[in-house]
């Protein structure tokens, strides 16, 4: 049973929305992601030119412990093209994708930068789908066994997507007799992160790493817990005061409507909502969706990453709150701001709920975030475009023993991967690392914003947003845009140097 | 059944020696290390006055997977000792021991290095025991059910024991306020290689590690299988070539009496073996661990590491082998040296072949080796002191599949830690490692010998033998070995004093 809004998914991660005057049970919410649109075997580009070969590797199920059970092995797919690669002969660089979650040929289509710049470093491109996401299931394929319980989700964690990562980059280098080809690692949001830990813990698999918008830094005691949200408060704030103000003001006003006698009616029919099923506590996870979300993909150009988007649509939502021809009815100007993030197309005729929330998917990410990536995101203060509320670890904890039976471990990530005191630690140690992180992004607030040393570098566009590097270059980039992706290209192209002098 | 002498312990790594005629079916055999002299609870060092409290933390089973049985905990020892320590306020050093295979009191005992430099660096002292061995045994404490099969051995891994120190690690320094003191990893050997590899793990807990004789590079195709064996060649040959002569010799003729009819029992009777149990292979065995184990601890000073022994004890085997009261039976000579290695107190009256050797020992080394750490060291040339044989993989393989059901996953470590190039990897990432090693050591072929940056440094001493640094100071000590640890101190001062810069 669904009493409220504990906690909700957000792209890649959970985090906790409880709006100040229903908390009771925590539910979770869980966005799909678009990969409908996606040829199961070959993707093509945007450009419509490239496209990969998808092959599968027999992985273990179990790096770290040797019980009998760990020596299953499941099918991991990784998608590769060699169409630019200078070949082994030339020790000609290979760029891994470190999947993150979800499938993988839906990062492949958000991660255009690797096929932009692969003629110009005649790089073979691969990239490696997360265990336990898209076709990369374990026992067996099915994910009816794989999702079940937790002895079957326990094989589920970055350290063990690091270690398969691992083993499948030397055994394909191996097959290609291309050993000594530089392998650099490159990842957006989580597969951000996966990316600096796998520079930070097999540096002698891969000679560099570029995370974009990678929030390593976004877990209790490192980074507050009220940032992710400040953040998107800025965004709109900074387009426009009576924009946030509008938005700010209309949380109150809905939960006074729902519990009108017929409010919850009203509300449905001001937000066209279908009617199959409307709770205040849906309704308002609906809007937070759209306004997240938005913030994160607030790119300079049009984009369908979680879903079909105009450029810069922070502007957009906000012109449409503004719209003169709405009048004063707040919950229009709500509807003219939800229909930037839902119905850019302009075909829908209602919006279904559930289409963004289905409470009883548990699905993998909530397993992640239910063990090892606690990430505090969902504190908001006084001035936050949300209503009030604060960070509690114990609904996170409650919420996912009632799930899955299980505790988190708050403390895991920054065990193994570090993070307090990152500069002091990283300024003698490691080496050929980028930071990108874009200020729009809520999640930058977790993100390394600055240099550590002169090859852990920090890479930060005031405008940009959530791994908006990656994505394929277009005509109408901005100038910020295309500087970044080349100082990206001018390091990358010196660490090769580097690594090629060292060969010889 | 025991047919041969498959495979036997070393001190610390499970190693082939497949004398030339007789090996069949693998055999396991394992020394026990003398933790008899070792109080329980507080242990004295070798000059009487320092002592170590022993405390118990409660430890995950395994961190890497999150299947309910995973959250198991167990009590993992360790040993603590703040009489020197500068305290929390004055972020005074914390010296952590990454123990290794066997009781932490015993690597207490025999790593004085830590007491001797604790005054200088008023330094915290912690000797954190490794799980499955000593006293931190999971499963309730019940080595019946810990060692019992692959289920419950398979949380014994290498990576598992470097999560449980940092672990650790960061509970002590929160419980005793001191999270701005540096900690310097230390370990000898295998634990040497979890020095080495947790500060290249682990960087944020270590700000540097001194790994001692710590064959990080004695796996495949980076080591060669005969270097373990050419070096305790070179050990006995250095000192006579006639010596050398006389054991490489003796194999054959071994071979040849036990055929004999009464043959075995003129052996038995030659090295004065109880009554009990004589096969060829339990006596070669027996000597081979005796040739093995003394040039290994080939120490300049009296020691206890292993056995009893004096000064240079490999110069003491062969003056045994020449002595010239023995005249010309070479059972008689091999008899004598044997003695110095199992009867330097002259009190045995017979020697038990299965006190060194009992084939139903499997204990938790065995288990290491036959999952991750595949280490080839039985190669033997034509030049060896001990017969010709080769490493063969596959002999490992079948005894560990036949005694565990499982496979070993030779390319694990270099896969999880590297290896391979390691100039090259680390000459641009990480820093703060010294590599000790000593030459006469059969381990040092397997060490890094040359410095790779000018932080990640080698001391190399020519006349060393295993981990000896790490050992107690003597009066006796040469001037080798006391410039050997003057260095090692300089060095870890020199990285304090940039840790101390940094932390301002």
């Amino acid at each position: 049973m669904i009493a409220s809004t504990g906690f909700m998914f957000l792209g890649f991660v959970v985090f906790f929305l409880s709006h100040s005057c229903t908390t009771t049970i925590a539910s979770i919410i869980t966005p799909r992601f678009p990969s409908s649109i996606l040829r199961p075997e070959l993707i093509s580009s945007s450009k419509g030119q490239v496209v990969y070969e998808s092959k599968y590797f027999t992985q273990t199920l179990d790096h770290f412990n040797f019980q009998p059970q760990g020596y299953q092995t499941f099918q991991q797919r990784y998608l590769i093209n060699d169409k630019y690669w200078g070949g082994a002969k030339n020790n000609a660089p290979i760029f891994v994708y470190t999947g993150n979650e979800g499938d993988i040929e839906w990062f492949a289509q958000n991660t255009g930068f690797m096929i932009d710049t692969a003629p110009h470093f005649k790089a073979l491109l691969v990239f490696i789908e997360h265990r336990f996401y898209g076709k990369s299931i374990p026992f067996g394929g099915d994910t009816d066994v794989a999702y079940s319980n937790a002895t079957t989700l326990g094989y589920l964690s970055s350290t063990q997507a690091l270690a398969d990562y691992a083993t499948l980059i030397i055994d394909l280098k191996k097959n290609l007799t291309a050993e000594d080809s530089p392998v650099l690692v490159l990842g957006g949001s989580y597969g951000g992160m996966l990316a600096a830990w796998f520079r930070l813990k097999y540096p002698h698999i891969a000679m560099g790493a570029l995370a974009s918008s990678a929030p390593i830094l976004n877990f209790e005691g490192i980074t507050s817990p009220y940032s992710f949200n400040d953040i998107i408060t800025q965004d709109f704030r900074g387009v426009s005061e009576n924009c946030y103000k509008v938005i700010k003001g209309s949380w109150k006003q809905m939960e006074k409507t729902a519990q009108k006698p017929s409010g919850l009616e009203q509300l449905r029919k001001s937000f066209r909502i279908c009617k199959n099923y409307i709770t205040i506590d849906s309704l308002v996870n609906w809007l937070y969706t759209a306004l997240v979300y938005t913030a994160m993909t607030d790119y300079p150009t049009q984009s369908n990453f979680l879903n079909p988007l105009p450029a810069y649509p922070v502007k957009q939502m906000c012109k449409a709150v503004e719209d003169p021809m709405v009048g004063n009815d707040t919950f229009a100007k709500l509807y003219g701001a939800a229909n930037i993030y839902y119905n850019y197309s302009g075909n829908a005729k209602c919006f279904d709920l559930n289409d963004n929330s289905d409470p009883h998917g548990l699905d993998e990410w909530t397993w992640q975030a239910c063990t090892e990536m606690i990430m505090p995101t969902n504190g908001n203060n006084e001035e936050s475009i949300f209503p009030p509320s604060q960070w509690q670890y114990s609904e996170r904890a409650s919420s996912c023993k009632m799930v899955f039976g299980i505790e988190p471990r708050p403390n895991w990530i920054t065990t193994e991967f570090g993070g307090h005191d990152i500069r002091r630690v990283l300024k003698r140690f490691g080496s050929n690392i980028i930071f990108f992180n874009g200020l729009r992004d809520p999640w930058s607030g977790g993100g390394v914003l600055e240099s550590i040393s002169k090859s852990i570098v920090a890479i930060v566009a005031k405008e940009g947003a959530h791994h908006v590097d990656l994505r394929f270059s277009t005509e109408e980039d901005p100038e910020w845009l295309r500087q970044a992706r080349k100082r990206e290209i001018k390091i990358i192209s010196k660490w090769l140097q580097q690594y090629y002098h060292d060969l010889d």
